[in-house]
């Protein structure tokens, strides 16, 4: 097995996902509907900041921290997490009045080994 | 150095970019903006089959290739193209009748490091 290949399979297995990587074929049609989801949710900047929170908190993250990052109301924070959720990119708990966030590691990865350019150095 | 460190330095080395992986740190609201219009490029199901068919072409792809892949006109294929144009993904230039793209591979490693997930076993 060559190096790149070593290090694609590497990726393929890490992600745990669908697809192999970009690099090696072409996506199959039914399978880019579902991704381009996942990729849409992460194209808002708002979104992209919420989900950057959410990972590097390392944990969970209080829906009550993320509104006070933003200047945007609760309802319009809501909704941008609800639609992260949507995508498989985050989940959720209710516990009291405050509702935990936290990353769907499974679903970053496979998104990241289908960009990603192992023979890039 | 941790072993999660030097994972984390070997991707975003490979990135070079403007941006620490998300696990590491929360992302700065301009970087977001940059870095949002890319994802929002991938989220759509054309446009991410298009840049499979051309990064797994491992050179460069003839319009006149990509356009036969799918049931769509002309002018539906370009306005995609050149949405993956604007957003940094790929690259192209004209040589007689046809226009010639390829990826750069450069900002898809950017972007798949921004989401990597090196923890994750």
């Amino acid at each position: 097995m060559s190096k790149q290949s070593a290090q694609l399979d590497v990726i393929t297995t890490v992600g745990g996902g669908c697809c192999a990587p970009l690099i090696t074929a072409p996506l199959a049609p039914d399978d880019a509907i579902d991704l381009a989801k996942a990729f849409k949710a992460l194209g808002d900047p708002v979104r992209l900041r919420l989900l950057s929170l959410i990972t590097s908190a390392g944990g969970e993250s209080c829906v009550c921290d993320l509104t006070e990052a933003f200047d945007l109301t609760g309802p319009t924070i809501s909704h941008h997490l609800k639609v992260l959720r949507e995508a498989g990119l985050v989940d959720c708990q209710r516990r009291g009045t405050w509702v935990y966030y936290w990353p769907i590691q499974e679903k970053l990865a496979q998104l990241s080994g289908l960009i990603a350019t192992p023979g890039l150095k």
